[in-house]
């Protein structure tokens, strides 16, 4: 959270338009042939210029060849870049060197459609892994996307780069501060948080405001670490998750150490409202639950219990079926590897205390039964150790999850 | 494994009689009323006179009264115990100090219907959790049972202890060794692994050997590593595990340096039993699946990819479906943060090969998904960066869990 007091004339708004609200970028969603329906499945986001970017990619040792290409290519730009190409329905992961020259294809397709040099292009993919890319349709619709950039395409772009998705994920703030007034807009696509057939998360972050590479680098990274990176579905970690971040400066704002908390804001706003729909849209998922774990010694010991409690399948599918089952919360957090006094630790759920003093309240039990039964669930566990919090959110785990994932690609 | 060698003239074949298969041993089985049905909901344990003792107990935070009141038990006998007395349909967990004064009440009882000091007596419980035991049933029942104990009641124990499993779990064995022959039985119940509510593992060992504590001990952790400790069905930890063995010495054979290794090879031998008898008898299994990680640079390193595989829900899920998903399992590994080359890692499926040199071998698929479509399931990694080995043990992940942890308590 950015600093409150920096924040007194800082106004966050919702705007209309997704990725392309911010000035200075156009986009396109097509539909090139990757997926068997006729579903998009390729998306161009160009800047009208060169633009500072970042990035940030998955920590799973299997990476699939878009995310070796990026990385590469931010390196080489240090933070530069001019477009981001995008298909769904296939990952292009494990599929060796034919991969990674499918992946630099569609970077050289989209820089000469753009006018830009191959590494000023960020290449992402999602969909199944191992699977090679069928690269004449996909150079085919690059050129078709290219011909389509528009301000207007927002829309499209957040469809085509969705896979078992049930709804496109967008969003968009107008950030007024005394320095001026600038935009930052947003989509993402993924169903299992992080998972490595259908649903990889890719997030992709645009703002009219100028920030030098470095400050964008950190206004990711810190927005990330509240939104993108406290969200699961499954507890699962794809080879192809990425999260691009591009700033046109077509606002002529320019961002300062005294405006950055702004532009965090604004981040970590639109973030979250992608991030929290990702959950929403989570494979099988009927509830968002929210995590909030307090009075921890340190910000990683709350967030391993939160993350641990959201990652047990007895939690969910309690949550599931609306049971107020605080042993299953209890009994996580006990095993999450963090050090506590059960005896000091108390679980509300839906604001109602279950359990104090090593002790159930089971009198309160019919009514955080209740909460449960809503769609949006709250479930708190204070540890009585420290005076550090954190929250991670999740989905219930349902019979539908099961069939999704056991019915995909038999 | 015990060496080879020293097993050479060691011969074990399967004994009738489950728990009470070694001499010296009586228990019985019978409904006291904490089911709300007529099931079976209480058994004792009882060695003929004193017995070697040793128990190992869950490292979850939250522990049970009776999981505290044991482990104080068994520390002031160092390592003897004449009976064990176990409940199931409740957890006495999360119950305070009235949990506590409970345990030990049920010891107290248990200590004077079959002689014995209540410090000799251990107490285990399992079923739903923060609900406070009905203790003048349980009291009412020990009497019922003590004068019911049997060297034939082996299978009435072992249902006794049963709380959502579909089937009891027992097995006995008879050791030939060139000193002499003994016997070793075990029950165990558990059906989510090490699930707070419903499903808490309890495993219990019996034999006729004569062995002293310390070596009792060694002998049941050593043999709890590659068998009760290597089985998940859901990455969950209980407040309640247990895992209790009793030596009687009533076969007359005396264990040593020289027959250690024999008596380890039985425990090993019942405990894998009954282990994979819990992840067969899983909440909603329909398949056991054993997952192999070869090639590692430690032990630690392979076990640790092998239940991040074996959590996985998108492995279990593939699985439950027949998908030969290979991705998933890379997927899994390389999140498991275990360090290893992708590139020189295998995966094999029923023993065909799927993925090597960072590339898939898709037409061999559908003869692993063939393979998938059995009851029982091999899945082997090599990571190609040592020679350590383990294999972890697992069931798929079914809508049948989703709906009885969902649907369980409300």
């Amino acid at each position: 959270m950015a600093d409150a007091a920096s924040l007194a004339d800082v106004r966050l708004t919702p705007a209309k338009g997704g990725i392309t609200a911010p000035a200075g970028f156009k986009t396109a969603g097509v539909h090139c042939g990757i997926k068997a329906t006729a579903a998009l499945d390729l998306a161009i986001l160009a800047a009208d210029g060169p633009a500072s970017a970042a990035a940030l990619f998955t920590t799973n040792l299997a990476q699939a060849a878009p995310v070796i290409l990026s990385r590469r290519h931010i390196g080489h730009t240090q933070g530069s870049a001019r477009a981001v190409v995008v298909n769904s329905g296939c990952a292009n992961a494990c599929t060796g060197d034919v991969g990674l020259a499918h992946a630099r294809m569609m970077a050289v397709e989209t820089a000469g459609a753009v006018g830009c040099t191959p590494e000023e292009v960020l290449v992402a993919s999602t969909g199944v892994i191992g699977v090679t890319l069928n690269i004449d349709r996909v150079v085919a619709g690059i050129r078709t996307a290219a011909r389509a950039l528009s301000p207007a395409n927002g829309s499209e772009a957040a469809r085509a780069i969705m896979t078992t998705d049930p709804f496109p994920k967008e969003h968009a703030v107008t950030v007024d501060t005394p320095q001026g007034s600038f935009r930052i807009g947003g989509m993402a696509k993924g169903s299992g948080m992080i998972e490595p057939d259908m649903a990889t998360m890719l997030g992709f972050l645009t703002t009219d405001a100028q920030v030098a590479p470095a400050m964008l680098r950190q206004a990711l990274q810190a927005s990330a670490r509240d939104t993108f990176n406290a969200i699961t579905v499954d507890g699962e970690c794809s080879t192809n998750d990425c999260l691009f971040a591009m700033a046109s400066g077509a606002s002529g704002v320019a961002i300062d150490g005294a405006s950055y908390p702004a532009l965090l804001e604004g981040f970590l706003a639109v973030s979250r409202e992608l991030a929290l729909g990702i959950v929403r849209g989570g494979e099988g998922a009927t509830k968002l639950i929210a995590i909030t774990v307090t009075n921890a010694r340190t910000i990683d010991a709350a967030r391993q219990v939160a993350r641990t409690i959201a990652n047990s399948p007895l939690v969910k599918t309690a949550v599931h079926g609306a049971d107020p089952n605080w042993g299953r919360i209890v009994a996580a957090a006990g095993r999450s590897g963090v050090s506590f006094d059960i005896d000091q630790a108390t679980v509300h759920v839906g604001g109602i205390l279950l359990f104090e003093n090593g002790l159930p309240h089971d009198d309160a039990a019919p009514l955080a039964a209740e909460h449960l039964k809503g769609k949006t669930v709250q479930i708190d566990v204070s540890l009585g150790s420290g005076a550090e919090s954190a929250t991670i959110w999740t989905c219930d785990l349902t019979a539908e999850y099961v069939r999704i994932n056991g019915e995909y690609r038999t």
